[in-house]
């Protein structure tokens, strides 16, 4: 049994469902990974947990597994944002990848001041966080939101929504606790651009009411660094960690 | 004056010392970045501080730099060493860089079971640690250390270094408080392999009275991620982030 394939996909799971794969999937499964009719993976949907599936149909173009038990209930991972400003492809590949397996829910990239990126390829960054929820053993796949503008986001702020927000001017200061309530509403982090923010942007982040700021140490971190020590300072502080 | 540009120099510094450049620093300074005579530039060599330094000579393949004063004293690490398994390039890469960024003081490749590689560079992953340094405004360069044996670094381990071993089978356990004396001891980190520890690495792992077991959360995170989530949980609890 190759228990180690965990194929993401879109059709609901179930006891004795049957679920059609496509072309890409076909290609992957029965040509790169070279499985054959009768073969065992895991499957999920973000919404129905992790299912063994059998192969039962394979062709060069397209098979048919059927599901035979559950394996893991769905777990959600904490209601937890990830805002970043995009970089260099490859570190924001990586963020993305790193958001997926730290448990963000959402990730949305933003563009800041000092962003020089107008826009991003969305579809492929969602296809990172498909492929980092399949390594990571995780059940739920984040959605990657399409770039906009932080100014717009912070205007329409969540209430109830608390924000982390890490800023590399602010050496020293430890994540305070929050308040019970703080501690249980839905949270994002805001992670800076390589140039970090602009005056105004840190004025207006300091200001928000939902805000907490927190330092990530005395060295200055690359974006991609900073987005997973953040991740871990907020889920070992209210996140799954515990 | 382009304070932005941050050389490391294996030469020592102090006021009026002047510093030659090697044909690859007069490249990238006078051919990449277009410095000429009279520009400023910081540097540092791991030993003496940050300096700011002017050209006094440039040509295509050399050149004098003279020190004018310091800008930053020298910041050592806290003593904390990262053992890692390298992986693929990319991702070994990347493990160095962070653990330079996050304050690691020496950064130890390990062969473990599961690990395909024998051989590493140990000359270009001490270059990164050097980039790494240049970039994060750190006044340190760790050490990368030549590929060895985890079981052979266990048979002589330090009597008094602490090690965190961040055991993907544990889920769910935080980082125990050491004793008085332990966190005031030397520590390190030791990350697993993509494939994991053997049963008898984990055993021997476990055994071992210096050994701290923690969990970095309830998703498998690939090593780069698991390096960095290490670091934060350490740094943050026994470091310099306080």
């Amino acid at each position: 049994m190759s228990a180690k394939i965990r194929l993401y996909v879109e059709h609901p799971l179930g006891a004795g469902q049957s679920v059609p794969l496509d072309r890409d999937q076909a290609h992957y499964l029965f040509g790169v990974m070279r499985q054959t009719v009768g073969a065992q993976l895991l499957l999920f949907n973000g919404e129905d947990g992790e299912w063994r599936a059998e192969v039962a149909e394979a062709s060069k173009r397209s098979g048919v597994l059927i599901c035979q038990e559950q394996t893991r209930p769905l777990v959600l991972p904490p209601d937890l944002w990830l805002l970043f400003a995009p970089i260099k492809k490859v570190r924001t590949d990586f963020i993305v990848e790193k958001a997926a397996e730290m448990g963000a829910a959402r990730i949305l990239p933003v563009q800041t001041e000092f962003t020089n990126s107008d826009r991003i390829r969305q579809d492929r960054l969602q296809a990172h966080a498909v492929e980092a929820a399949e390594q990571c053993g995780g059940t739920y796949v984040p959605e990657v939101a399409d770039l906009q503008k932080l100014s717009r986001l912070l205007d329409h702020w969540p209430e109830e929504r608390q924000l982390m927000f890490c800023d590399e001017a602010e050496v020293g200061s430890a994540l305070a606790l929050a308040s019970e309530t703080a501690a249980q509403a839905p949270w994002a982090i805001v992670i800076g651009p390589e140039g970090g923010f602009s005056e105004a942007e840190r004025k207006r982040l300091h200001a928000l009411p939902q805000s907490h700021v927190v330092s990530l140490g005395p060295r200055i971190l690359r974006a991609d660094t900073a987005a997973v020590a953040a991740l871990t300072v907020w889920q070992q502080r209210y996140g799954d960690w515990g």
